[in-house]
């Protein structure tokens, strides 16, 4: 496995070089059309023409490399992932899913072999969110659902979006031509790290998304009765926080258990609380999550249930405010089979889980069948943070795994109709 | 009762009156030394001289009243309470302890009235603690546990306790002299509004005081491990927030249900939480108190033993740091029955109670026996706020009582030695 293990640190070295890409000195903070976005893209288009690709920017400012197939013009597998980040972030969120597709195309192109397919690799230039509070804009501008009321958003020193790309030299008027046609595309794979513990527990090195699972998010104030911590006797009491907790520890309860489901509640607070004041409101959010859509579903109306019944058993008057809602998204299964025989062909244990987290892929689920091939990160699975990190022998595994996929890759018709193929032998 | 009824009014208009004196317009704030402060104490030094008595300022800027005895030099019953307020505060906490004696002395002169003993009633000038974070200074300074690093203890503006004193034309140097000897001194009885539900739930006007209680403070910190709400399967959490709620309902329920304890959680927060990361961190206020001290101690023990046990069992560590420990007090047994004789003449029930919150005859234990009468206040027994409220029937009523109680007021060597009082007869 030498040539895995030598594409798997020049990921890691890559992912370093990359990472020092950043708006601010001494961490890792590329938000979308910076300076440091920018230099960030000229770096991943010279490694991908180095590749043997050809490149171009879109005007969302993706950066898009094509390795052609045998034949030119051919439908393309489409992968890739963001090369923006959060504030102080981790290396390889978004980033592995674009350096490592490169990894193998480099390597074939070395050995001159293409497929019966294009290659294209696309460094989404937007996903995270953060300048514009409008996550997965280059994913959505690839799949043709790009919002253009976004362009009129502003980020935090009052430019709006629309100006932004101006003064990065692009075109908001040519954004519908960003997107691609179906007839244009065969799948699209996305390489990410967890993200989370679950490979890590389980010691694998990667998995198989299900599906990028819904949310249904909200945002409640409690309001019971302030009072003097020493002068009203508990029976009297209407604490607004015990209902929160209650109801904090019933959402936690009511999730566990359930394969592919959470809840959390994130935010927490009395506002103006006092050691000696009982608490007369408390604010705090609820996510709930899952990879079914019918599971979340019936979690959030158990959830709301319980809620009216503490709120009424404590006096206490609840005002929720629904904040998000979002469905799952299902990767095919047809592309989870084929990823399943690459791990598979390396005697690793087949392991499927949901994404809890958002990716680009969501995104284009609206143009075409969508797969997720995740990889183990340590620390506890730590990610948005300075302290994710991953290992150069999982880059190595997953670099093969992907390999792997891509030379046995049969589009869908192929694989749904293998007899139609046969005959045509 | 016309003349308890216009000691009701009269108290009530004079609540009003004082009420006036205030820092900012529009609402009540009077803390300690300011101008405001300042004309509240002339306010009522009228007012005692009319009433009947001789009045001094002594080192703290408390004002006492003396109603001299039949004969000279008596010893005094001690009564009164505080006329400094919280910011925002309500008109009755600590000025009906003042203004209630002084409504009935008032009475008392008309009649041509005299007692075998002296009554003093002391308007303390600082309870709240709310200038020099420091409280119950005008009754320390009475019962001499003044402590004098308090002098050099600043306000919001830089200046010390000493320099306030001496712009206000009050000597430091001179605080001691302003403690009274045990000799000088019968006993002490404050009149205050409950700050509390029971008596306005009860349907009752008046209650005893049974102890004013000891309280346990702590501020806890709960750290586990952020994570992403997404990602984080619910086994693998280690949620501090779940572990502060946890925590809470076990103090909930430990504290309910045992006369006189009270437990409050009243600072909640998760700091920088966010909707979608699971929490690494909370931060809370703990609040236990209770009549008996053997009752508190055995809650706090109870409460530290299970914080022990959810965060071992969740796997987050606890920093718990004690803030404040304070023994009960308890009000003198033989003063407790001379006012159930008091109100129970009345055909009143004689309702016992604690009281949760602090009150100037905490420090006033430290010089004689000390008892309280319990007024009930409306609005839910909201205090420290504009909502609180009284009504002048249960103004009334108080006056009657406390007028009985001083018409029979018997000291504690003839109270609890009858037979010897009836051999001098």
């Amino acid at each position: 496995m030498t040539q895995a293990t030598d594409q798997g640190a020049t990921i890691m070295r890559w992912a370093d070089e990359l990472g020092r890409h950043s708006e601010v000195p001494g961490l890792l903070t590329r938000t979308y059309l910076t300076p440091a976005h920018a230099h960030a893209a000229e770096q991943l288009a010279q490694w991908m023409r180095e590749a043997g690709m050809q490149v171009r920017r879109d005007a969302a400012g993706n950066v898009i490399g094509r390795y052609e197939g045998i034949v030119p013009d051919a439908p393309a597998l489409l992968t890739g992932s963001h090369f923006d980040t959060v504030r102080d972030a981790g290396k390889y969120d978004g980033t592995l899913g674009i350096l490592l597709p490169l990894a193998c195309i480099a390597e074939w192109h070395r050995q001159q072999r293409r497929f019966p397919f294009a290659i294209e690799v696309i460094a989404f230039a937007e996903e995270e969110g953060v300048r514009f509070k409008a996550t997965l804009l280059g994913s959505r501008a690839v799949a043709g659902t790009f919002d253009t009321a976004v362009l009129d958003k502003c980020d935090e020193q009052g430019q709006t979006m629309r100006e932004a790309l101006t003064a990065s030299g692009l075109d908001a008027q040519a954004l519908p031509q960003a997107a691609y046609t179906k007839e244009q595309v065969l799948a699209f794979i996305e390489v990410h790290i967890e993200q989370g513990p679950v490979l890590l527990e389980e010691n694998l090195p990667l998995g198989i998304v299900t599906a990028i699972s819904g949310a249904s998010r909200f945002l409640v104030s409690a309001i019971g009765l302030a009072g003097h911590a020493g002068t009203v006797p508990m029976h009297l009491r209407r604490d607004a926080a015990m209902a929160a907790a209650e109801i904090g520890l019933y959402i936690e309860k009511r999730c566990s258990g359930v394969p592919g489901l959470v809840g959390t509640v994130g935010q927490w607070n009395v506002p103006n609380g006092a050691a000696n004041v009982v608490p007369g409101m408390a604010v705090f959010t609820i996510d709930i999550r899952a990879e079914s859509d019918t599971v979340r579903l019936a979690a959030v109306r158990d959830v709301l249930d319980a809620m009216e019944q503490i709120a009424e058993r404590r006096n206490v008057r609840l005002e929720v405010n629904p904040t998000h809602a979002a469905g799952s998204v299902p990767c095919a299964p047809w592309l989870q089979q084929q990823l399943g025989a690459a791990i598979a062909a390396f005697d690793l244990p087949v392991r499927h889980l949901p994404s809890g987290a958002g990716h680009d892929a969501m995104a284009i689920a609206a143009l075409t069948d969508v797969a997720m091939l995740f990889v183990r990160c340590g620390n506890g699975g730590i990610s948005h943070h300075p302290d994710e990190i991953m290992t150069a022998d999982d880059a190595a595994q997953a670099a093969a795994v992907f390999s792997r996929f891509v030379e046995n890759f049969m589009p869908r018709h192929d694989a749904e109709h293998p007899t139609h193929t046969l005959t045509g032998h």
